[in-house]
């Protein structure tokens, strides 16, 4: 294994080089920079797939397996060196299924797609943008094939953000998920509405920046190994377990906001601290997908960082640094922290209505990709939705269907993951509690370390061992299903909004 | 041409991703990424070497020169295109000139001597280094006998630094330079000493920081392609010339050394910024040499930056960000910017000095590569130089023959440079006021365009086409001297301290 090992380690090397040049132009790179940076990581990129397709790592591969069936060679592997085999012999798989040409007229046409968004949106004219939208889903319809499925194309895609997941399985959570959730939020809108103006001043953003540290560092992130920059988007980067960047933006009017994404990215990054060192460069030593990542952001963003317990400990720290919150008490802050308002917008969502701005692009997308709609009938489908599922009509298509960047850089299949996300994190935040005694008392007074921990053991060692399916179970004992989830919804906003 | 030059582009890329690296390990990187950095950089820096001595560009290059022999083959090359393809023949020879072993031996055997340095220095103690230093100096000898040289072995190191200088071209300049400075710091040394009292108090580090970025951005910084950052020593990397990185360190206490760092650096990257895009990986667009690149630091922070023009314009703004300095004087500022005092230590030397502890160094390090001296007897050699240059002597060999990392990283042939900077910088001073009517006029309004593009004409343009002594020559007509650079001290310093 050493010598197979030893090509990941350098692809490994290149691919943390690109990471940190990618953190850079979001962080520090002047702006005139740009054009030379593309280059640079255009030619990483070209020498990663160069090396990760290489018949140097396939020679060393197929001493232990046979990529193309998947047929185990080297019956001494150990039963996790013959998954860490899989799994890259599946990566491999996955490159070399997409044709060169192919590979490079996407990345081409997914340039020019993001460009046509930016202006797209920006005119809102979304006649500007279908033409490159309708190559886009041609495009994504062939690498689909490509790549391969069983039963849907749409399922192809999914793959590479939540590995084994397939449209028939999200549908059903989805279902599972809807069937509770429609009724929860309808009952939200017509309570009592929580009076949120004390949050409506000017709240000094320096203070903001140090308060948001003091809970990241409490929450267990490793600062030795971890540092957080300013970015215009937040976001977590890993160049290695033992260097991890998040980032925040902050505005003296927002102050839950940048809070919540500090909190938010630190649960990334704590995920990406806990990967197992000693597999850094290969598959077992890689989060386990998408929505697992997302599920340690939003574990400790919402179920904890929203939670009385939470407050308790972290209300009088805040009047530290605020001392105009020097009256409001835990109660009424704790209800501010979870007000809940349907929005237009996703990125702007609160726990609850989230999901469904998912499930609205998951309809759609999955229908796209494994049916035939036309491409001019998607915003009337969008705004359809919306009335569906939140009461409320985008007054135009920028902030309706062309809110959201995804589809312009051909990422179909990877909305799921975020309400996966939410979904993989009540399940494994309802088994916390019952391994850890006293996990609420604990979190009172600040004590983090054991619910971190549990994570590291539970979660985070096991990289890409178990398929996110597999691992929800081993974790839990219970195949995924929404119930965790709208029962920790329900329990909550129904003291909360005081719901009958 | 085109397909040489496009070898030379990927490689560059390699370099400017290890580069980004770089700046981040001394400016953001949490302490405990070192570990690994230090890996991905080892291994950039082997695909860099692989791919510039690779059978790709030897076999590219020999479609045009014979790069053994240095005689070119493609007889339609235009003069730059022979220049060019020299210089990459040159490059080539070298890197292959050393094998792979040696180093790998020099690689391991410099940073255990570095680390060997650091301890030494912290306990004082030269004979724990000396074993180190020993087999460093051994095996530098070596890597002269593997470079190859017409006369003397330290003209093979010298040649890294400053291409075609020798030990005897150095002497000469030295020996000129000599005549003229050990009789100008005894007047000095002998002269009524300057009252610097008003320096002597704390100035806030962000009023230091914004007015050093006005200054740097006053002298022709372009900050659409640069940024400066803090680090524990100040550097410049330029990643290309649309993205050039500054780093100062600020102290309260410490106003002027801040801001002058700044100013150095600035000149750094203006240089940087400067160098001819379209050759951006290739020699013709890449610095002359170290010493022409320590020129423009220097020409800026000297010449320019302690000059009363300067001050003239730059005064007033300073009392914008400090009050406490509105009562004093354009003459006084101006003396004490230019305030002349033997030091022990070289990174604290004033412009008059500090060619002494060049020529200390290069006297001692010239002396160990082409003749015998045994490493126990460097000390003492260092102490007698100090006394006879400075009239002062090291209290212990921290502050005197280990004060500085270069030897220990093998850095013989390096120390010349920064002298060389000084005399080149005044050579190309003296040409630049006989070519820009007014120059000092305009200085005095705040007007450094004419100065920047006279430079951005004269020297950054040519990038490597000109070794550094032909360079100065174009430049200024006549060949490289000692003089105008004493010619500018003697001239400034009698003034400053009222010499006879």
């Amino acid at each position: 294994m050493k010598s197979l090992i030893k090509i990941l380690n350098e692809i490994k090397k290149i691919e943390s080089a690109a990471s940190v040049l990618h953190w850079d132009q979001e962080t520090y790179m002047p702006e005139g920079g740009g054009a030379y940076r593309a280059e640079v990581l255009a030619y990483l990129s070209l020498l990663q797939h160069q090396m990760a397709t290489g018949q140097k790592l396939q020679d060393e591969l197929l001493r232990h397996i046979n990529y193309k069936t998947g047929e185990i060679i080297n019956i001494t592997l150990s039963e996790e060196e013959k998954r860490l085999v899989e799994l890259v012999a599946k990566d491999l798989k996955k490159q070399m299924a997409l044709p060169d040409d192919f590979v490079e007229e996407m990345s081409k046409h997914a340039s020019a797609t993001q460009q046509a968004w930016i202006q797209a949106r920006k005119n809102n004219d979304f006649s500007a943008f279908a033409p490159y939208l309708e190559k886009m889903i041609k495009m994504k319809k062939q690498e689909a094939e490509y790549l391969g499925y069983k039963d849907k194309p749409y399922d192809a895609l999914l793959d590479q953000f939540e590995p084994g997941m397939t449209t028939e399985t999200v549908k059903e959570l989805f279902a599972g998920l809807k069937e509770r959730l429609l009724p929860l939020v309808k009952k939200i809108s017509e309570a009592k509405q929580i009076d949120d103006s004390v949050l409506q001043q000017s709240f000094d953003t320096d203070e903001q920046w140090k308060f948001g540290m003091k809970i990241a560092e409490a929450i267990g992130l490793d600062m030795k190994h971890a540092r957080q920059d300013v970015s215009a988007h937040p976001f977590t980067i890993g160049f290695h377990p033992e260097d991890v960047r998040i980032t925040t933006r902050l505005n003296d009017k927002m102050l839950l906001s940048g809070l919540f994404s500090t909190i938010h990215e630190s649960g990334h990054a704590i995920y990406e601290q806990g990967l197992n060192k000693d597999h850094y460069s290969d598959p077992l030593g890689q989060a386990a997908s998408f929505g697992i990542h997302e599920s340690q952001s939003r574990l400790w963003e919402n179920p904890v960082g929203r939670s009385k317990e939470f407050w308790t400990y972290a209300l009088p720290i805040l009047k530290e640094h605020y001392p105009q919150l020097k009256d409001v008490s835990l109660d009424d802050w704790y209800r501010m922290a979870n007000i809940v308002k349907p929005t237009m917008i996703r990125v702007e969502s609160d726990e609850v209505y989230y999901s469904l701005h998912i499930m609205l692009r998951f309809d759609i997308e999955s229908e796209i990709i494994n049916g035939d709609i036309d491409v001019n009938d998607i915003p009337a489908l969008w705004n359809k939705k919306m009335k569906e599922y939140f009461g409320i009509t985008p007054k135009n298509d920028s902030e309706g269907v062309m809110q959201d960047v995804h589809w312009s850089f051909g990422g179909f299949g990877y909305f799921p993951s975020y309400a996966m996300g939410n979904l993989y994190g009540a399940q494994i935040m309802e088994q916390a509690e019952k391994d850890i005694p006293g996990l609420w008392d604990k979190i009172k007074k600040g004590e983090f370390l054991p619910l971190k921990q549990w994570l590291n053991e539970k979660v985070h060692k096991h990289g890409r061992y178990y398929d996110p399916e597999k691992l929800i179970e081993v974790i839990s004992g219970e195949p995924l299903s929404a119930d965790p989830f709208m029962n920790y919804l329900e329990k909550k906003y129904k003291e909360i909004y005081k719901l009958k």
